[in-house]
């Protein structure tokens, strides 16, 4: 069977995991919302991030900033004076288009292949390219272009009742900014000492020219992103060990070997301030995607909030009576990116045989969206199986079902990704036992009723 | 003791709930950061209403949308047209006030009440009201004011290249109008047939002109909305039954009868397209604050949208063989203002006599940051107690302390609200036990190493 994005996206908004944004409206470029199971399905990819990261991490700790944030922290971070697109208008049709994209679409048609990545060209050198190869615009087909100016991708909006430059506020491109501003605040009231790290799960945006692939790059996203601080000299060793928890993790969660695969960048595409960096990839149905970037950042962002903001943002060590300003490693994880991976690496049609196709998603029993579906055998069952479906659902995530031919219920369950259904018969009643199928074998076990906490209890676990 | 706004803010920076927001930049107006405990205790609170409201619900469902929607939605919903505060300047010294606002600080100061709602009236009745009054300006005393005019309160921004008209898009200033855009696509993948509720957690912005109060009013904040579609006729008892769902909600999470109301709003007060609203209000050391609004909103929100989609909103009922566009009852609330409130009402200090005076936040286990404190009683029990830690992490967020006497650790935890610590000390390694404190009562007990895990079990449930 072949996976496709167009059975995922069918699929996904047949069944309530994703729908397009404001659609009875006709939509709003590339924006998404949830469903009943998507916002689940999220939920729950988030929880794991934080039980692994967070909660079971003896090193680290969580926080929840605002969106809204002063602008100077942008003018430290960079993201003001230099976190922009180079943008052009063809001056016959005044289409707009990324003069970087333009030259790398020309060299992928044209099997030309550059060191580095074009995006770190000069203006001049994007300019000089697109006219020695005479690029033409993809509109209309003629070259008659603008120059090349800078176009900031920070969303800005204004505080207050004035529309003033005082007043000029804009919503985060990364939740990073916000522990890195923390970063003496944490230390102090969680009394942690280095190496210790701050986490946090929350909506950034960046007003992207080309959002597109579903919610693989939209300009609403999520992250969850982890900022580890360590002493100098200890980076690298502190690299590895997060590169490998977070490969760890995604495999514990059961993305396969044969479907990701993680690219350490050279020394031309890492950052100037960058001792490392390594890119974890999936491939979706449209080919390789970064999921996770893992960056040693050294002293760079604290380094610059402390110039910028002239606090002291060093660290005195107790201990070896020493002070400096931590090394950062950075894990940083889109959470729609992976909920998609997840839903991709999921997605299967088994042929069962004689014609019957089952489509599955074969999601890690953390992730599913519906833990256990409950379903009573006739309709005449159904106060035994609500009592099974109120008592389970103080755990986890159930969903009742009545309506159908419990063939049809169990494929409607497994198309949802729910590990386990219960179904209630007539025998029910008497023997005081349900049938536990399973998704994946499709196998059923008599289970006494009394016994289906402790049945369930390690199956979500990972 | 006396419970202060001051004593809480200071507790709240001191221990790690609640930073300003970029506060080493001198904050940015009325933003606030979660620090390690606070983004702990924000997302029990937020865990427990997605429990009780849609987990264990058997009639509701979840959606997560994007803030950013198409501006017909607000258009369809009536923010764009009237979400609005009447503002005008005062001409000598150019402060800009709330017309409504002035007024009503005038009446409070001159004890007139009047009927209903002050910004229920015309810019011409407000304006007289303040001639006619010679109301001043607070800040320079003069009585010379601008005409007034109405300022949107929802933040704009611009989505794509160009900052021209077509690409301007606003910030959600609720999440409902989320809901109600899914209304169809939530009922057909879900399935449910009237009445169901669809709830949603997420950030909301409102360019408000009088933020304050810390927490309680910020212009980003977060929501944690139920939109709950019943058959009209049927939605006066539906309004009843989820008032009552909201107050047991908040008791059974700890809120006390006598620093809670519910306010039932008069004709005078109601919405025109509202049948019935109620605010349930708590007493914060700063007087009765707005937490929770439950409307009966009837098919008013629906009915707005089927006329500005175009799109049939209405509902067949299979059963009766009726169609008609569902009525709604909303129960409206604040995560961070219930957050604040849990935080309130937690607050304590108690004398213990001889001067002794405990600090104490006495949480709902189910919402306390930390739940269990782990103390070896000397840093040369460490290994054993570092077991139970990471043991018990595996289900609750733990924190393991090892530094200073127990006594002033116990006091530590206190101050956070954790409600259990557990003593690993000299006998622990011989006998298998430690030692369980209960944070209210501060009685200990001697349970085994092994029996924790039961022991703790129900603890949490509420």
């Amino acid at each position: 069977m072949e996976k496709t994005m167009e059975k995922i996206v069918a699929l996904a908004k047949a069944r309530g995991f994703v729908y397009p944004g404001s659609e009875i409206y006709g939509g709003l470029a590339n924006t998404w919302d949830y469903g009943n199971l998507g916002v689940e399905l999220k939920n729950n990819v988030k929880k794991a991030w934080w039980l692994k990261f967070i909660q079971q991490n003896p090193y680290n700790v969580g926080v929840d900033c605002a969106i809204l944030m002063n602008p100077q922290t942008w003018v430290a971070s960079g993201h003001l004076g230099s976190f922009s697109d180079p943008l052009m208008d063809c001056k016959e049709c005044h289409e707009r288009f990324r003069a970087d994209k333009l030259i790398e679409d020309y060299a992928q048609e044209h099997n030309i292949t550059f060191e580095g990545s074009v995006d770190a060209w000069s203006h001049e050198e994007m300019a000089r390219y697109i006219d020695e190869h005479t690029i033409d615009c993809p509109t209309c087909g003629k070259h008659n272009f603008t120059d090349i100016r800078q176009f900031n991708l920070m969303f800005k909006t204004f505080q207050g009742v004035t529309e003033d430059a005082k007043n000029v506020v804009y919503l985060r491109p990364e939740t990073a900014q916000g522990i890195f501003v923390n970063f003496k605040n944490v230390q102090r009231t969680s009394r942690k000492k280095i190496p210790f790290g701050i986490g946090q799960v929350g909506k950034s945006f960046r007003n992207e020219i080309t959002p597109g692939n579903f919610t693989f790059r939209t300009r609403e996203f999520e992250q969850m992103e982890l900022e580890f601080f360590c002493e100098p000299d200890t980076d690298l060793e502190w690299f590895a060990y997060w590169k490998q928890f977070c490969i760890d993790w995604l495999q514990n969660l059961g993305i396969n070997e044969d479907e990701m695969r993680v690219r350490d960048h050279d020394a031309a595409e890492l950052s100037f301030y960058s001792k490392a960096t390594t890119d974890i990839e999936f491939l979706f149905p449209f080919g390789w995607g970064e999921l996770w970037g893992i960056a040693d950042r050294t002293d760079y962002d604290l380094t610059q909030h402390q110039n910028v903001s002239k606090e002291d943002l060093g660290y005195f060590d107790d201990e070896k009576k020493i002070k400096y300003i931590p090394y950062v490693i950075e894990p940083s994880l889109g959470a729609d990116r992976v909920t998609l991976a997840f839903l991709c690496s999921a997605y299967d049609e088994e042929d069962l045989g004689e014609g019957d196709v089952r489509t599955v998603l074969h999601f890690h029993p953390a992730l599913a969206p519906v833990k256990i579906g409950v379903l009573p055998l006739s309709k005449k069952l159904s106060e035994g199986a609500e009592k099974i479906f109120m008592d389970l659902s103080k755990t986890y995530n159930c969903e009742f079902d009545d309506r159908g031919n419990i063939g049809k219920r169990y494929r409607r369950q497994d198309e949802i990704g729910t590990p386990f259904c219960i179904t209630y018969d007539f025998e029910s009643e008497t023997d005081e036992s349900v049938t536990v199928r399973d998704r994946d074998t499709m196998q059923q076990e008599r289970i006494k009723i009394a016994d289906l906490k402790n049945y369930f209890e390690k199956k979500f676990d990972f």
